[in-house]
Order: C-alpha cells, then structure tokens, then sequence
C-alpha cells in the first residue's frame, strides 16, 4: 500500500503534524520515546513501532521531527536507527531545525547506504501545525523532493524549494529565525523609546501592524511586546540563544559580519545568564531592553 | 468660503498633496519658494501667494510640507511666517518630517500668539501620496486636531491619533524610519549570509515577502536589496543619516540604549564617508554588509 | 609686573593648579562663583574679584578652569565677561573639558575683540593636579601659546602641543576620556569572564597591570574594577556619559564611524537610565558588564 | 642526570626557547616535524628524535610550542605520542596557545596514564622569546608546577601562576588577547577621528602612549596604527580571528556577554572575508576602521 509511511517524534509539533496525515488517508508507523503519546492518534491508522528502524521498514518515506541535532542523530545512526532499515532510494524527510553541518554529515551517511535526505523544516507553532498552516522550506535531490512533496502538502500552506544542496533549506531556517529576533529587538527598542516620550505602546505597535509593518510577526509578537505580557511561553530563549548560536556560526562560517545577530546572541545570552531562560524569547529580548532603559 | 486653506511645500510629496485637495473641493493659498511648481495645479482652484504669510491670512487651516527642520523654521518663525497672520484658534498642519524639538518650540511659539499646532508627519512615498494611499500620524490638542481630520482625509488611508502632546506624532515617525532602517540591515545580512551559503537571494527574499514578513517593508525593499538593484533612488542614505541621528537624539533624550540604532547609525556614516551620500538607503546599508562580507 | 595673571574657577582642580602658580611666585586676581573658595590660598599672592572681567583685567593671561561649556561661555561672553576688559594680545588659557564647537565659537570671539584664545585642557585628577603631575595638551596661535607656555609648566608634568587650530587639544582630550573608558570596559568584560572561568579577577588585573598593560589606567582602574571597590567616586557617570556624547558627537561630524564608543555610550545611558548618574564611571561600566553576565 | 628534558616544536618562538635552555645547561631531547630545525641548536647539547614518544622517553619534564589545538593534541595522544612514554609524575609543560576545553580533554588523559599537564602559555614574540622577557602564565597542580618553575625561570621574565585548575592560564591567555585587539580597535578609532578632525595621528599616539597609557602594547602598536606601517608581519589577521573566536566561545560558555569581543571579532571576520587574512592583525583591524571612515 503506497499510502503507509514512517513517522518518528510525536512532541507538540509532530503530533499535530501525524494527525493531519492520518486524515489525509495515510497509515503511519509510528515511533515516539514516550510511546503513550502515540495514543492521541486514531489506532486504526497506526502502527506502533519498538525502535526508529522499525517504523522506517518497507516504507517509501519516513518522516522525523525532533528536538536537537542529537536526538536527530540518534535515530538515524543509532544502533535501531533508520539507515539500518531504509530501502533502497526510500526518503528520510527530516522536519527538525538543525544545523547545516549535521544535515550535511547525515546526508552523506544516507547517500552511503542508498537512501535519501529531505530537509524539510518548517516555520509555524504547534497550533499552525494543526491548523496547516505552517511553511516549509525543502532542499535536496529533485528525486527525493518528488516523493516528499505529496507528503508535505498534506501539512502545510505551501512549500518553498531551495535547491539540491542537502542543508539549503536550514540555512533558510536559521535566517528566518533570525529575522525574527531582530524583529523582537526592534519593536523592543522602539516601543520603550516612544513610552519613554509619553506614548503607549500598544497604540504605536498597533499602528506598525497595521501599516507599514503588517505581518504576522508584527502584530502578534508587537501586541506580546507592547503589552508586556509573555504568557504562555511559546520559544524559550533558551532556545532562541541555541538558533542565536546557529545564526552566528553560519555567518562566521560564511565569513559574513552580521553585527545585529552580535546584538541578538549578546541578549540572549545575557537573558539566560540572569536566569530567564525557559521564558518566552518576546520576554527575553524585551526585558532585556527596558531593563536597560531603568523602566 | 470654509473650503479654503493654505498650503506651503510643492516638492514631490506636497504637489500630490495638494492635487489631491483640489479634487475634493478645496480652494488652495499656495505658497512654493519656487514659484512656478504651481502652475501644475488647476489654476482656478488656487491663489497664488508671495509669502507664508499670504497663504495663511484668513484661513482656519494652512499645510506644511517641507524638507526639514530649519525650512519649517522659517516658513513659521520667520520675517513672513505664518505666525504673522494665521488667526487666533486656526490650526498649522504641519506634515515635516522633523524633530520632536522643533515640534515643541514650534508649538509653544503658536500657543503664545493663539494658533495652534498639529503634528502630522506622513508614512509613504510620492506616489503613494499621489494614491491616497500614505498614512498619517498626528498629535496635538483635541480641538486643532478635530479642525484638521477632515481635511488630512482626503490625502491618506488612515489618521493614527497619538494623543494631544504636539511632538508625539514626530516621535512615532522617527520610530518608523528608525524600524525601515533595521529592517533593511536585517534584510542584508540575512540574504547576503544565505547568498554566501548558496541560495539564491530573491528565492529567500520571495519566501519571507510572502510568509512571516508579508508587509511592504519586506516585499519591495525585499526585492531590492536580493537584486542589488537600487535605482531609481526613492530616499537617500544622507536623509536616512539625518532621521538616524534624530532616532540616536531620541534614544539618548529619553535615556532608553537602542543597539540596533547604533549600528544602524554607524552604517549610513559609513556610507556618506565612503561617498554614498546620494545613493538610495537600501543601497547604503546593503553594500555596507555586502563589502564587509567581501562581496 | 608681569607675574600677574587672572584665575577663575576654584573648584578641585583649579585649587590645586592655583597653590601651585602662587608657590611658583605668581600672583592672581582670582575669581570663583562662591568666592569663599579662595581663602584657601594665601591671601598676600591674591586679589579677590567680584567679576570675571575685573580678574582679566591689566593682565596678559586669565586661567579657566570650570565644569563645562555654559559655565566657560558665561565667563567669556556674559555681561561681566572677560572679553569686557581682556587687552589686545592677552591670552585666556581655557583648560576645562568643553566641547571643540563651543572652543571654536570662542576662539573666533577672542579674534574679533583682538585677545587670543589658547586651548589646554588636562588628564589628570584633582591629586594630580596637587602634586603637578597633570599632562596639559595645548593648541592655539604660536604666539599665544608661546605666552601660555611658562605658566602651564608650573602646573604639569608636561605640555604637548597639537598646533595651531583652536581645538585641536580638545579633540584629543575627548579622544583620551574615550580612550579610558574604552579600556574600563575593556577590563570589566575581560575580567567578569576570568570570575565566571573560576579564575581570580584581582590576580588577573595585577598580572595584566605589570605586564603588557603596565600603564597607569589600567593599574589604577584595573585594581579598581577587578576588586569591585569604586569608592570614592572620582568621575562620575553623569560626566562620563557626557564626554561619550562630546565623542559620539566628534565621531558623526567627522564621518569616523567608532563602535567602541556606541558601545560605551549606550553602557553609560543605561547607567544613568537605571539611577547611578552618580557613582563612578568604572562602576557604571563594570556594574554592567557583571549585571549583563548574572553575576 | 636531573637536567635533561624533552623539547617539542622548533618554530620561531619555540627555537629561541630551546636555545635559553641549552645555554642554562640543558640537555634537550628534542622533536620537530622538520628535523632540519634542530641543526641550529647546539648538537652537544642535543639528542635529535624521531617521535614525539622519543622526545619524552625518561625525562621529569617534555616542553611543547606548537602552532594550534590540533598540532598538541596530535603529539600528546597520537601513536606515537608522548603519553606512550611519559612517565609517572613526569611533567607535560604545554605554551601553546590552545582553547580550554582542549587543555581540560588533554589534562584528563595526562592523569589517567599518571603523568602530570601544566599549561603554561605565554605572552610576547620571538623577538622577545630569544631576549627572556616573555611573560608566563601557569597553571595545573601544585606539584606539577613545581617541576615546571625552574626549567621555566629560564625561559621568561616572570611566571604568574593561575592555580590549580588546569585550563586557567589559557583563560587568561585568550582575555589578554582579546585587551591586546579591543587595544588596536581604540586606537584605530581614537586616531583615525583625530585625523579627520585636522590632527597628526603620530603625535596623538606618541602624547598616549608617553602619559596615560604608557604601556608597550599602546607605545609599539600605537605608533604601527598611526603610521599605518604595517610590515613585517607579526601576527596575522587569521590567527587574530582564532583567538577572537576562542574569546568568543569562551564569553559564550561562561555565559559573559562581550559587546567588544563581538566588536573585534567582527572586524577580524570582514578582513578575512576582504582577503587580508596573511597582514597583521594590527593592519586588518585599523583598515577597516580607515576604509569605515572612507579614508
């Protein structure tokens, strides 16, 4: 049955992301390390699996969406990992944000053993997620993007191809991930600069989010900014100091001085060294500025 | 007649402007240093004036839309300013681009001879004025704001009120150029770092113009700086080192440390250093970050 | 008799630097706001003055020494000025920090009413001064600082000459506080990083201030911020902050763009944004620096 | 007999040492990757190896000065590395300068053969290395440095011990680096501005360098970037991003934001990208500062 695929990492993002494709028609082999999360999903159209290998069996793609490059790493070269049983030109459509470097080592593993690596990751929250409406950025052989495709347009609101380079997709994430913590830092600095001048903030943030500067990270992440009000915490900054670190090493790499990411890593790490770092990364970078400013 | 107002500053934003007020019915009292720009209005809608203070005798309302601070100066302080006529309780709508100092002695100087000042700085180019399309910030007391509304909307898309001190519009505008700025730093340090790892600029531009970034600011100068294509010139680098100065002025007035400011400042220095003064500011900041990158 | 000469400001600094010239054998017709300071000094070497232009007054030159650019620009140009009753050819040696503006706007001034103006600000605190060892950096006419010369070596350990433009020595003061601060952070981020690597921050300063910084501020300062004692206060942030502007300011008018200095800028306005405008700039500076880090 | 000792690493800095050795009577066994290199030492006093395991055999103590991290690691733990054959309690005195964690991962596999690492890296050129006025900095166990000390005195002007932790004198090695680049920056800024305010760079650097910061690296490095001399070349704008980088990760590790250590590395990462990576570091730094300011 050419509808069965493997599908590995069941956290907030791939659960959604497994429940879309079951209702798309597909049966999924399922592998999660907490197996119990599999149990949200319609029993009928799964298959639970012991180890990555496993869910990677007989099938024509498997999808992973993960925390870390370890955790990457692990279930494609570990010992039950899926190179041990990916067919012959099967795809491994790897959804994860990772470093270029890791892609470009897996990758190679995969071209080693006849398989395939789709880089596949994605912008969008765990709610996008299950509303489809999440974007994805792929990269890889024209082959194996072909089969990823038809997968991929069951999950998102469009899919942006960056070429046959194995990590060209997740140098477009790092830099969009970047792009919006420079944004964070912007709306930052310039709503504490006009409540200082006796403005309010949310009158000015909604202003640019509804001009100038109408889009979504404007105006969701201006309201969070301009209000002052970080909760639930979407992004720790834990987490954006990791994608900080990302963006720095590739613009060190690439020999490419990117003084506002300097700006951006400095905050973070500065955040995380006073203790914040599980909260969101909005808080973080603003926090940041208005304690700066004495506010 | 109600419908007549002055109006002083012809250049390529105030002729639109003014245009525009033809069309709606408005009797005009114009004033240009250069005369002769009239003559591209319908002359039986216009009253030709020999100074400022021609163009503001009698009316309830005069514009003005000038180049910067000191020509604002002296189109009101001066020998044949507006101050010399404009009557008790008529409102001067000034749309500048200038500083929230100025704004503040300007204001006092209308206070002391019983007129009144609004702020109504402008968002948008020529020809979105031309369009109907800028949008408009103002700020001052709520009577001389209530004369001016009506006329404001028969040139723009949308009166943002940012409350009744004088130079909290002025404030914003700065806000805005200042945010402009950041995002076109951003811009370049994101596709040249993407174009050093071997995407394709546009691509990349193309993807956040139409994803996270979907606003104007992303989508035109977006394309601009992944073509390196720069021409024709809309604002140059040496007006965004002055708005980049007023945006520095703010941030050490109101004692709020704004990093992105500073970079962003010592970027457009360097270009009008390096001989770029009259290049388009996009094109400033771009090969600002291309050449530092070695590109 | 030609060892006379006026004096005005008796603060710290001018104190000192006075004892010092009646030591030497001159006599001074003294001027201080609060005229109460010059009974410090000898009575028989002085003549009190009630006005700035009574202590210029039949002498060839008239020492300043006072807090900032109003304070000189009262005592040269205000209604009791000195340019009242300074003689052709008399020179005023102005040695307060003031910015290169307002000493060219003097030193033109000087020219129109036929005395001369003779630029010598000082490195040095007030001990220093006490114990004439301030370095004085002159710029002016030939023939003015040939004049000045003979009096300024009762005061330092040295003159350095930076030619003939007005306020060429100025530059180099605001160059030098620049340089000092630049080096405060420069220790505070290096040894807050040795603290967190569980290294000792004084061992680190002492080793670095024998060795390859065996220099003055880097001893004095570098046992000051390593041992996190900054009592008492010898220059505050409130002062510091206002020489960084004084070198934001050099920076931008001579289109040099300098990231140090937007750095200590932005260091010492948050300084003053969270309330210590009145400790010392080393604290202000290293505060910080260990705040940045959680320390 | 008690003076003999291994001596690896025969550059221009490690040459100069090894002949101080000799001349205070010791009897070296020595390795180098060329063997060429030891013909200009005493061969009385010399016993040429083959391996760096030779070099250790039956020694208390083996020196190495070798170019980076990987060149130590390769002769400690390579086949025929010296741990094959250092004794128990024999000393490992490593100078090169090498990151931390390579230090902490090399100290770890000292102790688990029983033998001893002490890091002793150092400040100064080879110039200063053949004069003995290189400074030292130790650290590793007590004992250790014990046997380390005397061979070491023979070597320098002065040994600072940086206690027991192993990697501690690296951490300071890379802090003084990074003081002796954000150095070069402040004066590439402060002289570069003085020049284009009408002043003679050389007299600005020779009046700081003989008053406030009367220290070698502002009097040597002072008069190069004033006199934008730049030849020969000590050391190189790549290895000045190297050790900017390990100040990098180091501020990243020890969660210690740096803004001048971002600053600096920038600089160093644009003059590599501009192809300047063989000029000297004080050249790649005061270039970009001069070509900023469109000198």
């Amino acid at each position: 049955m050419e509808k069965k695929i493997g599908f590995i990492g069941l956290g907030s993002m791939g659960l959604n992301m497994a429940k879309n494709l079951v209702e798309q028609g597909y049966h999924l082999q399922v592998y999660n390390r907490t197996g119990s999360k599999a149990d949200a999903l319609d029993q009928k159209s799964i298959t639970k699996c012991k180890t990555p290998a496993e869910a990677a069996e007989g099938v024509q793609a498997v999808i992973t969406m993960l925390a870390d490059d370890d955790a990457v790493k692990e279930v494609v070269l570990g010992e039950n990992g899926i190179l041990k049983s990916l067919q012959r030109n099967s795809v491994h459509i790897s959804m994860s944000t990772i470093s270029p470097d890791t892609v470009a080592e897996l990758a190679k593993k995969h071209d080693e053993t006849g398989s395939r690596y789709v880089a596949a990751p994605v912008f969008g929250r765990p709610e996008a997620a299950a509303a489809k409406k999440i974007w994805i950025c792929i990269s890889g052989s024209q082959q194996a993007k072909d089969i990823a495709k038809p997968i991929l347009e069951c999950l998102g609101q469009g899919i942006h191809d960056f070429g046959e380079k194995a990590n060209g997709a997740n140098v477009v994430k790092i830099a969009g991930n970047f792009m919006i913590m420079a944004s964070l830092e912007m709306m930052a600095e310039a709503y504490t600069m006009a409540e200082k001048n006796g403005l309010d903030r949310l009158k000015v943030a909604e202003f640019f989010g509804s001009t100038l500067f109408s889009a979504q990270i404007f105006q969701n992440y201006g309201k969070t900014i301009a209000n002052k009000q970080y909760m639930p915490v979407g992004f720790s900054a834990k987490l954006g100091l990791k994608d900080a670190q990302l963006a720095f090493k590739l613009s060190q790499q690439s020999e490419t001085p990117m003084p506002f990411v300097s700006t951006i890593h400095g905050r973070l790490l500065s955040a995380v060294a006073k203790g914040w770092s599980e909260t969101d990364w909005a808080e973080a970078i603003s926090r940041g500025v208005t304690e700066d400013a004495g506010v």
